[in-house]
C-alpha cells in the first residue's frame, strides 16, 4: 500500500519521492530478509520476529539513515547495515508497547499484533530478540569494509543511547505513567523527543556520521531530525483522531479512549496542524547548507505531515 | 549472605574461594553502582533496573568473566565491564523470565520479583533498558584504554550472539514451549546449553579474550565452561528439589509444580548428582593445561556443584 506524497516545498519538482521511497524501502527489507533468515515453521521464535518485522511498516528511520548519509556525499550502502538495525529496534519496541501491560493493542500495521498472532511470552523473547539482533548486527563484520572500527563503536554507543533509559525507553516509561493524567505541553513535548524523537535522531545522526559528513553537517541534520521527529509525532496524534483505519492498519480514537494527553487535545486540531507544518519548515530551514543530495531529506519531511498512515 | 564453598579437588589448600568471591563481587557490584547511577525515587524506571540489579546475585557471570582473564594471564579489569554487562544481560533475562505471561515468579534472590515490586510495565521496560544499557557500555570508552576498538567489536558479537534467537533466548523460548511435555535427555542438554550455558561460555570467552588468551587457551576455556554451565542447571535442578528456599531467596518445587523435565526426573536424584560431579570433573581436565592462575576457576567449578543457592 503506498501513498502518494508530494514533494514538499524545498524539494525540485522532478524529484519522485514516491520512487524514492519504494526503491529504499526495497533494499531494507532485503537486508532485513537476509538478516533475519527464513525461519523452518517449527521455529516459533524465528518466525515472530520475522512476522513483526515484514509487516510493512513504513521504513522510516532506515530511508532516514540512508538519505542522510547521501545528503553528506556519502554512500548509503556503508549506512544500509545500521538501518537495518534500527528498524529491528523501532519493531522491537512496537512489539513491547503492544503488550496486554502496556498498550494493550490488538492491530499493527494491518495485522494482529505479535501477542495475538503468537502468545505473550513468544511476543516478549521475539523483541527481546530482535533488540538483541540489532546490536549483533552492528557489530558484524559483513559489508563493512569502508567503516573503521572506532566509529562502528561510536555508532553502537548513539543506538544504545537513543534506544535506552534515557531515550526511547523513558520516553515509553512517561507515556505510560502519564496516562489518565493532562501534561502540560513542555512535558508532551520532552515526552516526545524521547519517545520517537530519539530513535529518529539517532537515524540521521548514524547516516550522516557513516557518509562521512563533517561536524556542521551532522549538527544541522541533527537540527532537521529533531524537528521532524516532532512533525512526526503532531501528525501521529491527529491522525488518532481524523485517520482512516484502513490505510493505517491500526485502530483509531485509542489516545482519546485511554485519556491520553495529545497535540490536538492541548492545541486543538487547527493550531495541531499549523504546528506539524511550523516543525517542517524548521527542519528545512536546517537543511539550506546543503547541495540538491538533500533534496530526498527535503521531501521526507513534507512526507512526514501529509502521510495518511 | 555467603555459603562457604570448598575449594574443590583441583585447588590448593590455602586458596580461599569464600574471600576470592567477595572481592571480585564486591568490585562488579561498585562498578554496576556507577553504571547504574543513583536514581531519585521518581525515576521509577531505573529504580527497577537498580532494584533488579543490585538484589544479590551471585554474580557468576561476572567472576568467571574476570576469572578466566586472569587464568591466562591478563589484567581482570581489562575484563570489568564486560563482566559488568553480562551481569546486566543476565538480571534482564530473569526479570522477563519472571514476568506473568512467562514463568509468573513472585520472589528472586529472596525479595519480590521486579512486576511484584514495580507493576508489568515497568518490569519490561527494565528489563528491555538492562539489555541496551549493557551494549552501550560494551561499546563505552571509559576503561577500556587497553583493549583494540576490533576486539571490543568482537567482543559484542559474541554477547549478542551467545544472548539472542539462536542463544539464550532461544533457550528460553525452548524451555516455555516444552513445559508440561517430557523433553529426551538430548532436548533437555540443548535448552540448558543455550538458556543457560550460552551466557556462562560467553562470560569465559569474553575474559579470555580480554586477558589476550592464545586460541588453544580460549579453546580449553571454553570447554571448561561448557562443563560448568551444564553443571550448573543439574545443581539448579537438583536445589529445585532438596534446596532450602530460606538459603535460595526462592520458590522450590516449582518444577515439578510446572511438569518441567528437569534431571532429577529423567535421572534420579543420585544419578543427577553423579553427572553433576562428572560434569566438574571434566571442567578440571579442560584446565589442565593452565598454571596456578587457574586456581579460581577451579575452585569456582567445585563451587558450581556444591552451592546451596
Amino acid at each position: 500500500m503506498m501513498t502518494s506524497p508530494s514533494n514538499g516545498p524545498g524539494a525540485s519538482a522532478d524529484f519522485d519521492l514516491t520512487h524514492y521511497l519504494a526503491a529504499k524501502r526495497e533494499v531494507v527489507n532485503q537486508t532485513l530478509e537476509v538478516m533475519l533468515g527464513a525461519p523452518s515453521a517449527e521455529d516459533k521464535l524465528a518466525c515472530a520476529m520475522k512476522y513483526s518485522i515484514m509487516a510493512g511498516g513504513k521504513r522510516l528511520r532506515p530511508v532516514l539513515c540512508l538519505a542522510a548519509a547521501e545528503t553528506v556525499g556519502g554512500n548509503p550502502y556503508d549506512a544500509l547495515p545500521t538501518a537495518c538495525a534500527l528498524e529491528m529496534i523501532h519493531t522491537y519496541s512496537l512489539i513491547h508497547d503492544d503488550l496486554p501491560a502496556m498498550d494493550d493493542d490488538q492491530l499493527r500495521r494491518g495485522r494482529p499484533t505479535c501477542h495475538v498472532a503468537f502468545d505473550e511470552a513468544t511476543a516478549i523473547l521475539a523483541g527481546d530478540a530482535l533488540l538483541t539482533l540489532a546490536f549483533e548486527q552492528l557489530a558484524a563484520n559483513a559489508n563493512r569494509r569502508h567503516v573503521s572500527a572506532p566509529k562502528r563503536l561510536d555508532i553502537i554507543r548513539i543506538v544504545a543511547a537513543a534506544a535506552g533509559c534515557r531515550g526511547m525507553i523513558e520516553g515509553q516509561m512517561q507515556d505510560m505513567t502519564s496516562e489518565g493524567g493532562r501534561l502540560p505541553m513542555a512535558s508532551l513535548e520532552k515526552m516526545h523527543l524521547l519517545k520517537t524523537g530519539a530513535l529518529i535522531r539517532a537515524a540521521v545522526k548514524c547516516g550522516a556520521i557513516l557518509g562521512n559528513g563533517s561536524q556542521t553537517q551532522i549538527d544541522r541534520l541533527d537540527r532537521y531530525a529533531r524537528s521532524i521527529g516532532l512533525a512526526f509525532q503532531v501528525t501521529d496524534d491527529i491522525l488518532n483522531v481524523e485517520g482512516d483505519p484502513a490505510l493505517m492498519g491500526k485502530a483509531v480514537g485509542t489516545d482519546q479512549h485511554r485519556s491520553k494527553t495529545t497535540y490536538p487535545a492541548l492545541l486543538g486540531m487547527a493550531e495541531s496542524k499549523g504546528l506539524a507544518q511550523k516543525l517542517v519548515s524548521r527542519a528545512l530551514q536546517a537543511l539550506d547548507i546543503f547541495d540538491n543530495r538533500s533534496e530526498p531529506l527535503r521531501a521526507i519531511a513534507a512526507y512526514v505531515v501529509e502521510r495518511k498512515r
